[in-house]
């Protein structure tokens, strides 16, 4: 029949069915939790915000040609969000005044952009974002960065399975004014570092060359400074760069609280998002058929200034639902999950309706007692038919009332596991 | 300055700051909670779907003037979820050879409808899905209320702050006939019914008359049958007609599993959506400044026909957050909320890096045992501004590390609530 409708999903976007969202919660739990533990309290924001909320700095590729954004019925032009910080950013701002600081938050949301959906990208995906706004030292980029760990090794990852790769936005804006390069330079070379990973060496230079124009003098630089990064970084704190001396700082820090492990300076990490201002990072799954990262985050200045005159700075992380699966799955990190049902009750196949009666009352009970009861409500079904439905379901216990049960105020319960099965008094149950 | 953006949300749009986020938490978690007792399985599916999956069969008013629709980037008509029904629908169309019956799935997810943002309704919504495919008997419909009513207990509901009001699209329908109206009349009469409680008994009866064109008889008998169906619904049932015998079978079940007290039936339940099939019901919060139905839901026969061959007969309801949420403020039926933080861990004014260090140990070791910890991250900031701070966020113990506490291997530990503290050894902490 051609006029069915099709039963796929909208395309790049997902559907979980139950076992999928058993994946879904464990993983979004354990996220909870670990946030919690650092003291980070859960928030939300709706999915449609005004489109200029992002024009403003979300970064040209993600609004031109990612975002999903149209006009409602009342003529205003919106958008559905595709990260999460520039709502953090607009209710941090509406309630500036009242909020204690430091301020933590994190939130668990489904975000869009219009993408070409491949392994380890959707147009539709969960994040996690944790925030903290109000603290200026390298101290805050720690934290985010241990909790951002933390929650990794909860899952029960080793350091062989992850990597946290380091950078800070000034030492590259820094590094290029030495370079000789201008703005528009930058922006383009920023673009092709971002992607590098992604492309062909010959690619990456000739972006660099043709788009860019960088003269192969440069070009060596840049490609040494990515190489092997420190001598510049040293020379560069020598001389008091702030970003060199920021990145130096943080460092430090993480090898004083032994995060050395999997994290490493890598002044290719950039990050897409504009609105970056210091501290850069990514998280990388060292699986080579995961290639994408799993999350990353940095430091923001002025975000907030967007919707009011009070500057505030902030870093946070973000980490995607999509790529952190695919990552505990590769590295066998998932649990088995069990079937929820301990109890099923049957409907012995009967006209009398004291039957029903009694399946309804058993099941009332047991649910009243906190168990998890699925009840067999089709009359006359054959018992085998019921309980081979029990076995699909998991259930741990099955409960029969047949004609002799009922006339003694009896239940039969069986054991699904253990396959026994023992006669109770109704009123000892 | 001008310039600025708005802080607020998008129209008709929430956010959650992390006040709001427990409340919603607080319900969210007791739905689950009930839902699974009676072994339901949390599903979700996406945001948006293709239009065609709601022009089907969403209703008129729905499709036509609430739906946020547009075309995405690749020409293809897309809209926001409005309901979750139709992604159920296509879900279980998709596995319907796989999975076993009867199928008990919910899901609680977030929904858009251009409306005019008043009491009880914004444009945007939670709302909660369960349902059950695969039961033809009055019996599944016997455990959506009895779930639904139980779901409402679980907050401490009495029977005098809500009532659930049932009826049945077949009844309905019959009565139409019997009542010698045609198809274009009966559409404008049941609109009128489902907007009966909003409107005035003129405006009732202009419609009627002028609008569906009833004679005055007709309208007569329609109110009479409102007012009191009983008479009716027996003769009916004295002639066989199926809606007024599938009703008096529910009302009967009701009875027997003493679910009477606060259900009853009320033929001006309608119902906007097209699909509904049999019974009908809505929840509503007896509070009169509560004016909205809470929720409500019904059985459908056709809907996964739409996207397949097969038939199989569903059953359901849906409970929307800000009714409910309305509903337990209205009653004190929501509980205070404790802030969640265990410890708050200070930072000593220094610039001693071994201050920082200790700190963040201290911090690190309390996460291991499983609290939830705050720490001080900014330097040079006096103990007395960091102690208000620990006020500020509900800390239960606050952790101090000062020069003597460094030098002896110590720390004193505050205990908030009873303003007493006291000194211990590091390494027996």
């Amino acid at each position: 029949m051609t006029n069915k409708l099709s039963t796929q999903p909208y395309k790049g976007s997902r559907d979980f069915y139950p076992s999928d969202m058993k994946i879904r919660n464990f993983i979004f739990d354990n996220w909870k939790k670990v946030c919690k533990s650092y003291g980070y309290e859960e928030y939300d924001g709706p999915f449609l915000e005004s489109f200029e909320v992002y024009a403003a700095k979300s970064g040209e590729e993600l609004v031109n040609e990612q975002l999903y954004s149209f006009t409602d019925r009342g003529d205003r032009k919106i958008a559905i969000r595709p990260e999460m910080t520039p709502t953090l950013a607009r209710m941090i701002a509406q309630k500036i005044n009242e909020l204690p600081r430091p301020i933590r938050w994190f939130s668990i949301a489904n975000f869009w952009r219009y993408e070409k959906p491949q392994r380890g990208r959707g147009r539709e995906f969960f994040q996690l974002n944790t925030d903290i706004f109000g603290v200026e030292g390298r101290e805050a980029d720690l934290e985010i960065i241990s909790l951002m760990a933390d929650l990794i090794k909860s899952f029960g990852a080793k350091e062989n399975m992850f990597e946290i790769r380091i950078n800070n936005r000034k030492l590259m804006d820094n590094f290029y004014k030495k370079l000789g390069l201008e703005v528009g330079q930058i922006k383009i070379v920023n673009k092709a570092i971002d992607k590098r990973n992604k492309i062909s060496e010959e690619e990456f230079e000739k972006w660099l060359s043709e788009d860019a124009k960088l003269q192969s003098k440069q070009i060596t630089n840049l490609s040494d400074f990515i190489e092997n990064p420190y001598p510049t970084i040293n020379s560069m704190c020598d001389e008091k760069y702030e970003g060199a001396l920021e990145l130096t700082e943080l460092m430090n820090l993480i090898n004083e609280t032994n995060l050395n492990d999997f994290i490493r300076i890598d002044v290719s990490t950039i990050r897409g998002l504009d609105y970056y201002t210091g501290t850069v990072f990514e998280i990388f799954d060292l699986n080579p058929i995961n290639s994408r990262a799993i999350g990353g985050g940095g430091r923001y200045d002025d975000l907030i200034g967007l919707f009011g005159n009070e500057k505030l700075t902030g870093t946070g992380f973000a980490i995607g639902d999509i790529t952190f699966t695919d990552f505990l799955q590769t590295w066998g990190l998932l649990p088995e999950f069990n079937d929820e049902i301990d109890y099923f009750v049957t409907l012995w196949p009967s006209e009398n309706q004291q039957f029903i009666l009694k399946t309804l009352e058993i099941s009332k009970k047991l649910r009243e007692k906190g168990f998890k009861v699925s009840t067999w409500l089709e009359k006359n079904t054959k018992i085998d038919k019921q309980l081979k439905y029990a076995d699909k379901i998991g259930a741990d216990f099955t409960i029969i009332v047949g004609e002799n049960e009922l006339k003694n105020d009896t239940l039969l319960v069986k054991n699904m596991k253990e396959k026994s099965q023992s006669e109770i008094k109704l009123e000892d149950f």
